[in-house]
């Protein structure tokens, strides 16, 4: 008799056609959910798998547009960025796939979650804790965290073995000496080769973006718009206009990935308190973050954007550790939309061999005035008032010398 | 009867050679100071020229080796950043030349300090500050902020004409549309055509660093090491060595600049409240601030990491407004520097048309532990451990779901 | 001829009444502005007074419904505290004055305001910091900082004496040997022989709250309920009800005052950056803090909780140093009231012999959850799980402990 | 065959008594340890009844001085008050108990730790990370989270029955309905009655201090002395001097209790998630804790004083998560400490009926400037500075006033 029924994020591999395979061993329904969130995948050929190795339905969602509009386009606007230089590419689609999951769970009355996430990663987290947080009730089964489960298969032979007693295809050329995960934000790779940090990584690793060396040698021009906080149009030197959001993401994927912009190789504390080594490369991302970050400055009033910067550093925080569905996550997220309201206007940039310049920006409504700031006015301004600012910034300044000696008699 | 000694900080231009003339015009005796910090400068030049307008003396000082190691590397350390980009080349100079100011007022017995900061910018704040913490007695000339002088001097051709009438050499070449400042670490740019947020800056703006499209179109490799979170060695592909300050600092902006290393074009929030336009190039100070960036999360727990990130926002800001000696800045400098002590190990990395890339990193101490991270160990990893880390995680996050339920009958 | 129209914030004390001559003196059209904060004052003897100096105008105004409202309930939603301990009543009554300060200054086409904050204090900075805000365009007159005025007024016998000389009414009863500042949250006693920090405050200074010995020998009982953070009614153990601000806030000024409740001696930093001693008592704010604090944790959410501290502290600072009105002061507000959205139920208290005694919360809807946290039932809790949560976390201190032993070999 | 040896957290009590008899049951052998932290314990009773279960050893340890020294001082020199109420009584004892815990395993070469805290609690989570941290490879017995443990004692009939059936002595007298934890520092009460928030603290609760209604109708003056933060002289009325830490605190929990000092009751986030209710009363510690706010403030720097209250946030959370020894732990007290290097001098103060009453307070080498503070001097400062000080501050709030404008046109 079924245990009940199972909603498994499928990817189409080896590890999630031999979950299925054993879930279904252990008397489970099974139902497969792959989401398109970008990632290079031929879906069709999973259902077909999926289908073959006993799932009862295979769900396929294209849910990119979904995930540019609410997952990408709010974590640019807040200007996340984990440790100083992740821009969070996977941390930002695991609870836009959860929530795939979930309405799969409650549509087809299964009462189960079922991953591929290992134990030892940040995914397993972001997955379950946006699976509870919508949907308290839902049970997760997680393999590689069940004991019957990874003393059976303790290395990926074992998988290969277990795959070809049960028909399972096996993929022909051999894995690659590092596992990556891809979407359309960005492709991460680690583990393996990569584990030890000094280890360079090999040139032929990337997927988004062009080795330096084989990037055109003319820079390519182009302005980005934002309209509070959010990218609104990408407009470039060919006068080919994006304003869609799924289109503008796509587009600077293209020409960023083709300058060569948006690799990073880091380590990154791992929520669970381990350090891991990622390779990363996020084109449009980095590009979008840029441009950001530049109107930002721009725009926000100087104290705002301190108070702003400060609760980035945190949201950047919430995301990484899975909580993008919270009390906290949410509440961020609006106070920090409530500040980017004024974070309007363009910023012009130029890519070139893995660099991008910033050239200019305007605003409509800027707090920049150049009236004011300009040397060869007075404006407004008297030089004298300067004096008694210093002046009074200097009094804590002087008692604190007063103190020094005092001290040192 | 003379009005008393000052120390006017010289530069040999048009502007402070008119503020000498017009300070002995007060009838003080004006003692020239000028700090070597990097500048490309013909110093025995500006002492001719100080001398011949009437200086009493003029002091001439190779501040370099004191810049690198007791400003640069603090901050490198620090991982100082102004509003996410500034590595703050002008800020560091300003405290370090401050020093070299009243070390000379004191030796000769002057009460009064001079400089040609303008009344808008944040030198002035800067240099004030930093003196009045060191000596508080002194007194301060400002004459861009004094009215006579002001009225007086109300655009350049009036300085022309007073340098004129004064046998002061006025310089040949026309000065270029925009103000420059330079040391070692960086040379920035604002003012004139710059002032416009949305004027792309000229190519032939900067000093330090190539144009991408000249840069070698072979990558440079080099590797940097670190001790407690200071530089300490450089060693370059081939096999060259740089292992004392000025020398490593020197090489690499001679490398980082060659290969278009390091400039940033950007709108910041000075101190008073205004924002103005800079375009910067610090080429060796960008390198380092990546290496150092990356050996540190490298090295440091991950909640130590934390506070101190906190700690070098704070410290920023107070180093940008002019607080470099005060006590919240030698306070944070002190937590910051406990905090890496055990930033220690090196940084792999090549440069390439503009981009610094880290090829990998190496610690004698490091907490990153490969084989407990290792995807294909379980060594003492529990794997079951995560399914209770998660579940108490979740705990708030259900809760919250009643909750929100619970509101919204 | 006349300098034109200035709004002068009178008192009907000595120092403005002879401000107030002063003006006259200068040419100016003097209109007299005060506003009723609560403080015990007969504002019709001064209207009288302020006319036979020679005000064109008196205007007096009820500002306490607004100064409760708009200014003290949102200081006590947000949980201000400046310095761990001051509940900011002077800070919170400038920013409300300043409002009537120019909205009569533009009723009657004053383009000046005049005030008689001293130029050490806070006030003064408040004062102005608002009524720019509000104008920029408004020209500020501050007698005490200006030279022709404090080198004729150099101290209290200068006033008096000015005062007989142009038939100002000198005070009859002598000036206490401090000052003192009195609005419906609280008033503060400065100066004198309050300056030095080491002196016990007289027992005949207090005009809010009864000394200790003399309050009552039975607790009085009462309950006060929130919505969204912000006190919405007080329900007393005799049965009386209070549910509007002004009412509820003068009855439990009333109460709270006859119990001894509210008073500190604090030595604080100004916004100037000077050192100073504040003795204050704030009844009503008092016991409103205590219960909000309760309510909030109890309310909140433990991540947002941390966020809205973090924002509390920076708008503390953001009021104390005058800047209520700016933008960090309003974006930082709203951001809080999100937060409060939740901060809903009723605290039960008792009052006695200087202390406010919580005695229980409720609330419609909490995230407390008894059934969950209850040691007598298991619930939905899994004791196992923290196991798990505890081992995950000692991952980084086994790693730290690994690493010390390594680093000191 | 003996499973090995395991040192117990022995209490004396019911719970910890079974423990002992089920790991006997389990095949340990056990050693109990008992620290005396100033709970009010007949240990010697305790002993005998812990050998006649079948102890292997029984170790008694005076932990009280070393508990005052390294734990509270510490947290009294960090001012440490968790989300804004909570002086960490429990939380301090833990890591204290732990390194006792810790030595007697390595003494006696047991390779097991256990204890009777339970699985919903912070006590669990505290014992686990001190223990770990100290040494990672010891292993922890927590038999309330061990399903063989919580499935055969359900509650506490089933406890009282396994005593009655193993001879170990029950408590004649009826369990509180509430539990407590005593030490040195503080009292909590938690659980049963208490778990319904809004259920009002019997008033037979309390063990250190005495109902108001029933305390001396005198107040009693007293000076306490800091060095460097940390208490070191206790002053009273009466001329008794105590300057040995363990004497100080004992005396000032006997004042402090006699005057009612220090109780509280809130409701608090535990660190698994929960909010709990809990009731505290920390007399010495309270009336420490107030002391210090106030010469802290008296001594520290403006900015100095902001970054350090900063790191008492974290800390205190650090704390009350079981994180005394930890990377960040160590590091946040050490910069703290840096901090409190000026906080040296004497608060006078007064206890009565409740409330810590500060009278005034004096410091060798303060900030505080009385000279330049008094509104009857103008020493150094000239109020023409303010002046300019305020228009600098006004810039940035009078070009928000030309922003918003601009946006609503």
């Amino acid at each position: 008799m079924s245990r009940g029924k199972v909603v498994l994020a499928y990817s189409g591999g080896l590890d999630t056609s031999c979950i299925l395979r054993w879930l279904l061993d252990q008397n489970y329904e099974v139902i497969c959910y792959m989401a398109n969130i970008g990632q290079d995948e031929d879906f069709e050929a999973a259902r077909r798998k999926a289908e073959q190795i006993g799932a009862s339905q295979v769900v396929i969602e294209d849910l990119r547009e979904i995930f540019v509009k609410e997952y990408v386009w709010p974590a640019i606007q807040a200007g996340l960025l984990y440790e100083s230089r992740y821009l969070l590419g996977t941390s930002l689609a695991r609870p836009c796939i959860s929530v795939g999951l979930i309405t799969a769970a409650k549509k087809y009355n299964a009462l189960y979650i079922s991953h591929g996430a290992t134990g030892k990663g940040n995914d397993q987290v972001r997955f379950e804790l946006s699976c509870y947080s919508l949907w308290p009730d839902v049970k997760i089964i997680a393999p590689w965290r069940i004991k019957e489960f990874t003393s059976r298969f303790q290395g990926r032979q074992d998988l290969i073995k277990y795959a070809s007693l049960n028909n399972i295809p096996v993929p022909v050329t051999p894995k690659a000496p590092w596992s990556m995960d891809a979407n359309l934000m960005h492709v991460s790779y680690e583990s393996g080769i990569l584990e030890n940090p000094n280890n360079e990584p090999p040139h032929d690793l990337f997927h988004m973006t062009q080795d330096l060396a084989k990037t055109p040698n003319e820079p390519f021009k182009l302005s980005i718009e934002f309209c509070q906080g959010l990218p609104v149009k990408v407009i470039t030197q060919d006068a080919q206009v994006f304003d869609k959001p799924l289109e503008m993401f796509t587009y600077l994927n293209q020409i960023a990935g083709k300058h060569g912009i948006g690799r990073i190789d880091i380590v990154e504390n791992r929520f669970i308190g381990l350090k891991s080594r990622g390779v990363y490369e996020t084109p449009a991302g980095h590009i979008l973050h840029v441009a950001h970050t530049d109107l930002e400055v721009f725009c926000l009033d100087k104290e705002v954007y301190r108070v702003k910067q400060n609760l980035k550093e945190k949201l950047s925080d919430f995301v990484y550790n899975g909580f993008w569905f919270s009390p906290e996550g949410e509440y961020v997220r609006k106070c920090i939309a409530l500040a980017e309201e004024t974070v309007t206007g363009k910023v012009n940039m130029e890519v070139y061999k893995g660099n991008v310049v910033v050239l200019g920006r305007w605003s409509p409504v800027s707090l920049y005035n150049e009236e004011l700031v300009s040397m060869d006015k007075h404006s407004e301004f008297s030089p004298s008032d300067a004096t008694g600012f210093i002046n009074i910034q200097a009094i804590r300044l002087k008692e604190y010398h007063r103190f020094q000696k005092q001290q040192n008699k």
